[in-house]
C-alpha cells in the first residue's frame, strides 16, 4: 500500500515492529512494487521500528497489520498522534476504529484525530521478497466509516486521493459488522479441525465449505444480521454479499462457495494455529457477539464457536477478546453507542 | 444374538420388522453362526414379522436394534407383552428404558414387565449373509439396570444363564449416563463433516480425533458427568472407561484413542447421514441434556452439537428426541426420578 502510494507520487514513511522487516529496506530506501497495480521502484522517506519518528507530521497513517496487533499499536503511538491526523485500519474487523480509538484517549485524552476503518482490505498481496511486494487483486468498492462519524468524509477524501474504491459508510458499527471473515473463517476452520490437524491439502472454500458447513454458517450469518439490526444499521446475508462482490449467480451459500472461481486455489491451513481462528475469533466473533450483549440480542452460534476455540488454543478469548470494555462502550444503549462514534 | 443363545439351548423366536430382512430365515429355518463366539446351525422356533406371535410365552426379550426403533417396537408389543416377562435393550443408549416403560404403560398400564437396558452391545457383529452372522468381538463385562430397580437382579439372573458377562448397575440412570457413544459419536462427526459429506476415506478414531476434537470432547464429557453426579450415579470420565475397557495405558482423551489398537480400521461414515448423528443425537444426547435441565446442570456443548445436527438433518433433535415428556418424567426433581425407576 505504501509502495502504491509512493509511486502515485505520495511521501510515504514505513514503520515495522521488528528490525529484520526493515532492514532491508531500509538499506535499500525502498521496495519494488509489482503485480497487476502500478509497478516500478518505490522510495520511502523514513523507515523505521520508532513509530513516533514515522508518524510525524503525517496527514494520513496506514494501519496494515493482523486486528490483533491493533490495541499495542494504539498504545505505542497514542502519545506521538498529532492533532488532525487521519489512522485508518485495514481492515478494522471488528470494533477496529473503536478498540484504537478508546485505547488512544487514555493515554492521550487531549489529542483530536480520526480513526477510521475499512470494511475489508483492498488488496489481494503478499510480499515475494525481502524489498519486494506483488499486488494480485484489488477490490472494486471497499467502505470507510470512522470516529467520529462527521470526518467519515474526510477519511475518504484522503484516501480518494489515491484510492477512488474507498465509499463511505454510515457509521462504524456498519462496517464493523459487515465483517464477513467472522462467518468465513472461524466456524468452517472449526468443522475441519482434524484434518487441518493432519496438515491435509485441501481447498479452504470448495472443499472445506461442505453442505452441512454451509448450513451452519448460515444460521451464524443470522445472528450478525440480527446484532446489526439492533443498531439499526445497514448489513446484507453473506449470500448477498457473495453475489454483490463476486457477481455469483447463486441462491444459497454453498452454491455461491461453489460458483466462486476466485476461491479455487486458496489452501485450508495446515495447522490449529491459523490467524482464521487467532485473529478472526477474538477479533471479530468476539466483539459481535459483546454488541449481541448489549443489544439484547443472542448469539448461540458465535458464542459456542468462541468456547470452542478458547478450549483448543487454550485462550479465553471471551475475556481476551475484543470486549465492550475494551471498546470502552460497557454500559451503553445501542443508541447511545451509535451516537458516541458519531460524536464521541 | 438369538443364534448363540439357541445353540446354548434356549427356545428362541426371532421378529424382524420387514418381511424381507426375516424370509430366508423363515424358509431355512435358522442361520449359521461364525466368529469367535459358538460355531454352527442354530434353529429357531418361530420366525415371524408379527410381534404378538413371536413375543408370547417368552420368558426374556432381546431388543438389538438402533435406539431410535425402541419407541415404535414399545408401541407395537405394549399389548402383547405379559406379566412377568423381562425385556432387555442392547443397548439402551441413554433413557432407553424409561422411554420403553413410558410408551407400553401409556397403551397397557396393567402389565407388570421388566424392562432392562445394557450398557453397551456386549457383541461386536454383524450380519455376514441372509442366514448367516458373525461374532468378532465380545465384551468382558457389561452392566445392566431394570425398571423397576428391584428387579434388575431378576434381569441380571436371566441374562447370566447364557452371558457371565452381564452385571447390575445401580440404576437406569447409571446405565443411561455411562453412555460413551453420546461423547465419541455426534461431535468428531460434527467436526469432520465436510470430508464425510465428500465420503473422504479415513479412520474415524485415529485420524478423526485429533488433538482439538479430543479436547472439546473431553469437556463436553466434562457436561455428562456432572448431569451423573447431579443425580447421585456413579460414572466415570471417557478417559478412565478408556483405560478399563481396553487396558490402554494413557493420561488424555487423545492418546488414549491413538494407544487403542482396536480402533484400527474403524472407518468413518461416508455421509451426514449417519447413525453417529441420527441414533446418537436425538437418542443419547438430547436426553442426557433434557436430564441437565430436570437437575439444573446446563450442557452448552453438548446442547450446541444437537443444534448444528438438528440443522443438518433439518430435524429438531431437541424436539424429536428423548424429552422428558418422552421418558415420563417431566416436572421430576432427580430424587424423584431416582425413586420412580425404583419403584414406578
Amino acid at each position: 500500500m505504501g509502495a502504491y502510494m509512493a509511486l502515485r507520487g505520495a511521501q510515504v514513511n514505513l514503520y515495522d515492529k521488528f528490525e529484520s522487516a526493515v532492514e532491508s529496506i531500509k538499506e535499500r530506501g525502498g521496495i519494488d512494487l509489482k503485480g497487476i497495480s502500478l509497478e516500478g521502484y518505490a522510495k520511502f522517506e523514513v523507515v523505521s521500528t520508532s513509530i513516533g519518528e514515522v508518524i510525524k507530521d503525517c496527514s494520513l497513517i496506514m494501519v496494515v497489520t493482523p486486528a490483533f496487533a491493533h490495541l499495542s499499536l494504539a498504545k505505542e503511538c497514542a502519545e506521538f498522534i498529532e492533532d488532525g491526523q487521519v489512522i485508518v485500519l485495514h481492515p478494522g474487523r471488528t470494533g477496529g476504529a473503536l478498540e484504537f480509538y478508546n485505547a488512544v484517549k487514555q493515554i492521550n485524552p487531549e489529542v483530536n484525530f480520526v480513526i477510521a476503518e475499512a470494511q475489508t482490505l483492498i488488496y489481494a498481496c503478499r510480499r515475494t521478497g525481502p524489498t519486494e511486494a506483488r499486488i494480485m487483486g484489488i477490490k472494486n468498492k471497499v467502505s470507510v466509516a470512522a470516529i467520529p462519524g462527521k470526518d467519515t468524509e474526510k477519511a475518504v477524501k484522503y484516501l480518494n486521493e489515491y484510492y477512488p474504491q474507498f465509499v463511505p459508510a454510515k457509521s462504524i458499527i456498519e462496517t464493523s459488522l459487515m465483517n464477513i471473515g467472522a462467518i468465513f473463517h472461524p466456524l468452517p476452520t472449526l468443522l475441519n479441525i482434524a484434518r487441518i490437524e493432519a496438515s491435509e491439502d485441501f481447498e479452504y472454500y470448495h472443499e472445506g465449505i461442505s453442505k452441512s458447513v454451509s448450513m451452519i454458517m448460515t444460521e451464524m450469518d443470522k445472528e450478525r444480521q440480527l446484532v446489526a439490526k439492533a443498531f439499526g444499521v445497514e448489513t446484507v446475508s453473506a449470500v448477498e454479499w457473495m453475489k454483490m462482490v463476486y457477481d455469483t449467480d447463486c441462491e444459497n451459500l454453498y452454491d455461491c462457495i461453489q460458483a466462486n472461481k476466485a476461491y479455487t486455489g486458496i489452501s485450508a491451513p495446515k495447522s490449529a494455529d491459523t490467524r482464521y481462528l487467532s485473529e478472526d475469533v477474538p477479533m471479530s466473533l468476539t466483539p459481535i457477539s459483546e454488541l449481541g450483549r448489549l443489544s439484547g440480542v443472542s448469539t448461540p452460534y458465535i458464542d459456542m464457536v468462541i468456547e470452542m476455540v478458547s478450549i483448543i488454543h487454550k485462550i479465553d478469548y471471551r475475556k481476551n477478546g475484543r470486549t465492550l470494555e475494551r471498546l470502552g462502550i460497557e454500559g451503553l444503549t445501542p443508541a447511545e453507542v451509535i451516537a458516541f462514534v458519531d460524536h464521541p
